[in-house]
């Protein structure tokens, strides 16, 4: 899911987006319901028509910008208390305020409210935000289950941190609640790689079988791949878009930095096999002019790259998976990195 | 023409350009001569291939940023000898050299390279000035005559100032020359607005009848209207996307400022009437969310509007002109604004 924090997927319109493949977008809450706020976005029965979007959007609960970006947060047993980290207004973020905020943004797939820990935290600390994460996930269902015509999906978070017997404690909580999706939280907030894929090993075969798996806020296209390889079904993060807007494009054979001075001549496409607007259409000298030059139309032509990079890669996957290859899709996505090395 | 300065009109891809009906760009010789520089354009076989754009491009001389932007400039009768405001490096800018690089970006309408003086300039500067302008526009045309193929159009470009005399003996000297265009430059330099009527109103009689009149750097709707009025044909300013990025939008009843707080809650279009693709999908609230959040995209969905709408006017004046219509058009023009006042 390409990331678009504040109803936009940074310098693309929702027609790019779609042409990019992607078939969904993750929109945060906290963002929104401090700017514009939902009293603006319920003019518009909700971010699809304010935004222009027709395809699903998944909203976060707003729990981790809360923990990564307000002011001040206190935790209780109500919810968080937290200071816009715009104006420094107070607010309140409750379960129940959360799905009901994300039910009035019109969201497709809403996410429990969870508490997050930072890496490294004790163990006493990650048990104490599981278990109200699990408390909190009771309340967030029971306030879906009054509002949702059934139109959109409530996924629960596993927590737990680094720690093993805690997040078996976190899945089970959440899988006999028979949430219609699940997500592994509290990845990738400065952990290890290795621990971190570790963690994602263990948690993912914990969870309901039939039920869509979603790791949340992860990662490079390698973390991708492994993470699909240990039954991961979706994810999200800023990588495509925010790394396109500092120049770092990726292709099959890895990443290239394009405001290097090697590209200044070079008339060829980013990748000569893709087939997105951006290669279809301009040279890597051109792009690298564009960046040089920090004009708008190379924060664009770099993220419709690289979204469409990210967004095939997963449809690749899904596709190798359908057609019983995924070793070998696998050993061939490392292969033509490797070639490149 | 929208302003295209580094080879891409701000924030717009070239099919948005030409869908907000645009038939031609301005680029800057100054800017693309410096950076990416010509042998990495001549790799492309000149700007249009390096940039996706297959409809006209008009280049200026590069005069103007060298006595507006370039670090030192001293002029002789060779040329200007400047030094980069980029990069200190020191540069010669001849009118053959101004003509050459201007073929090799493959420029359709290629501007002679002239002497602009600042407002206000006394009368013995102005003449100096015009005199230089005249015989480097001769310098110009021999060049072009040896190196065209016809395929592009070389325009003279009349100065002297704000002083009717030497307006008048600088276009008869470049009229006498035969270009297949001309240009009223060294206005928009800090006159007042009268004063920049006033010499339009003066020069652009004294141009031949049949050969297109363009009135470079200008301005605002109300400008054009005005110098349409006068005889001119053609017009570049970076007016309509440079107050788009700030927030400043167009419409038949005149400005607005989209960051205004009116806007926050109003679910309608910038403008009812408009047809381009941002009135046609997004809401000025969202567009003011966008603004607020400085989104990439804010900028573009408004330099689509603001273009659109200049160019629409133009297109607006010609089609009232062949109808024999124009005086009506005009009287519409200045009703709709007063409606709002």
């Amino acid at each position: 899911m390409p990331v678009g924090t504040l109803g936009t997927v940074k310098s693309l319109s929702p027609e790019e987006v779609a042409d990019c493949g992607a078939q969904i977008i993750l929109c945060n809450t906290y963002h929104l319901y401090l700017r514009p706020g939902c009293d603006v976005i319920n003019l518009f029965s909700g971010l699809h028509n304010f935004m222009h979007w027709d395809k699903p959007i998944l909203t976060d609960s707003g729990g981790f910008q809360v923990f990564s970006l307000a002011k001040i947060s206190k935790t209780t047993e109500e919810g968080f208390a937290f200071q816009s980290h715009i104006d420094g207004s107070k607010h309140l973020l409750t379960p129940e305020k959360a799905v009901e905020t994300q039910i009035c943004l019109g969201s497709n797939i809403i996410m429990c409210l969870d508490k997050c820990i930072a890496y490294p935290a004790d163990k006493n600390a990650a048990k104490e935000a599981l278990e109200l994460t699990s408390r909190w996930a009771k309340r967030c269902k029971k306030t879906w289950e009054t509002h949702t015509e059934k139109e959109n999906a409530l996924f629960g978070i596993v927590q737990g941190g680094m720690f093993t017997d805690l997040r078996r404690i976190s899945a089970h909580a959440l899988a006999e609640m028979d949430f219609p999706g699940y997500a592994v939280g509290g990845l990738s907030v400065g952990e290890p790689k290795e621990i971190m894929l570790e963690v994602a090993d263990f948690t993912l075969p914990l969870l309901p079988k039939t039920k869509p798996k979603y790791v949340m806020g992860v990662g490079t296209p390698e973390d991708l791949v492994e993470l699909v390889s240990l039954g991961a079904d979706m994810f999200d993060c800023v990588m495509p878009t925010r790394n396109a807007r500092n120049g770092q494009l990726f292709t099959e054979s890895g990443k290239i930095n394009i405001s290097n001075a090697r590209y200044k001549n070079d008339t060829g496409p980013i990748d000569p096999d893709c087939t997105c607007y951006t290669c279809r259409n301009y040279s890597r000298a051109y792009l690298r002019h564009l960046l040089m030059g920090r004009e708008l139309l190379a924060y664009r032509l770099n993220t419709i790259h690289n979204v469409h990079y990210y967004v095939n890669l997963v449809k690749n996957m899904r596709s190798a998976i359908c057609r019983g290859e995924f070793d070998a899709f696998k050993k061939d996505f490392y292969d033509k990195r490797r070639s490149q090395d």
